[in-house]
């Protein structure tokens, strides 16, 4: 266990049904340890288990404390989620960068949240080594206290190494460029016999040039140029009478 | 002007509450341009209002479309966002992917979302260059809709003045989704024409889908989709004289 998720602490959260949507994020995303320092409503809160939506887990293992110190007293490296809004005696960083560190130090860290309506006072941003922002459109910089977990607790996973990598699904890769080849030259005899090509000097190399380009860039597999061959074949078919419109 | 957000399209949203949600994610990040296929209770809803904290003109510009091909006809690039459930022929990248891929285009795009309940379709799916697929727990991959938009709002604003990926020479981009909707359908008819599907039960949406998948991976510039309309057409023009061999 190198890296221990960090601990989510809420200051003074005021509705049940945030708790539990913070309890869901941090699930979705791998986070496990909810602290909750004076919630407003006492705790356990009935409107939170709804919202938690499965992470009911989360919510029974969550610990109550009564101060921001006494919740972080067993971390090593805290982080205050806060807007910029007054001069403080902290690095401010962004989450990717709080994220960045608390995965570099590998010792118990956490990320502290304010009231929904409030945000953290000074006296909580204190305690932590460093503020986090959020980076926001500059006229609208409030975000719902989920939702800023969630950015944080996304932060976490996108940094992880289990990253799904780019990668395409039922894709068997490029065919043999000898069906490609086949495709084209099938496609260009068609063309030719259709007089698609303008005789002027130049002006069929250009052209042959292009129905290239667009065939071979999109690396088709065999299945797929199969496809297209029999597209290719039934739509140089003259119509029959049935078909006529 | 040179990087237009994102539109985000709610395909058959549910509750009234999350697209408020989605619209303050939206406004937190910078993006406006929200629009709805199909919302399950009309619009606009009455409790979308209150949970929008504010970002009501994302709210008030809200279009509502009555199929996905009609919300995308003109973006030119766009992510289905989709968990990894079941295969498909498209890339499927993480939203940081994708947005890098939506920043360096310089082209509208859009980012699809599926219902809270369900997610996409895979013929919603179909409509879509490729997948964006957010990174979670394996055993708690199910973000709420909101969740889902912040992760991708975020991902726009962190990457506001950082890298783009290499750019692919000689290439536009790829066409508004209309265009490519025109190909298709002229295929698609023609392919009727001259009897391509099979009777069978379900063979021809099968068919339709193979088809569907395979001219809009390649992300085709609007050059392409023309030069394809033309060879197209030449294809099935019933050869004259001089082209019988």
């Amino acid at each position: 266990m190198t890296h221990r998720p960090p601990a989510v602490i809420l200051v003074r959260p005021q509705l049940g049904v945030n708790i539990g949507a913070v309890a869901r994020a941090m699930m979705n995303f791998g986070l496990t340890d909810l602290r909750l320092v004076n919630p407003r409503d006492g705790w356990p809160n009935a409107d939170a288990g709804p919202a938690a939506s499965g992470a009911d887990a989360i919510l029974d293992d969550a610990r109550v404390f009564g101060s921001v110190a006494e919740a972080c007293a067993d971390l090593h490296l805290v982080f205050a989620t806060a807007m910029l809004m007054r001069p403080i005696t902290r690095r401010v960083v962004t989450p990717e960068r709080a994220v960045a560190e608390l995965r570099a130090v590998e010792l118990p860290g956490g990320l502290l949240f304010g009231p929904e309506r409030t945000g953290l006072e000074t006296v909580d941003l204190a305690v932590a080594h460093a503020v986090c922002t959020i980076p926001t459109s500059a006229e609208h910089a409030s975000l719902n206290l989920a939702q800023a977990v969630v950015v944080c607790a996304y932060e976490w996973m996108r940094q992880a190494d289990t990253m799904v990598p780019e990668a395409l699904q039922h894709y068997s890769g490029p065919a043999p460029m000898a069906e490609l080849e086949n495709l084209i030259s099938d496609i260009d005899a068609r063309l030719v016999a259709n007089r698609y090509y303008s005789p002027a000097p130049g002006r069929p190399e250009a052209a042959r040039l292009t129905l290239r380009n667009l065939l071979t860039r999109p690396q088709f597999s065999e299945g797929e140029v199969r496809t297209l061959r029999g597209i290719v074949r039934i739509l140089s078919v003259p119509r029959g009478p049935a078909g006529e419109r």
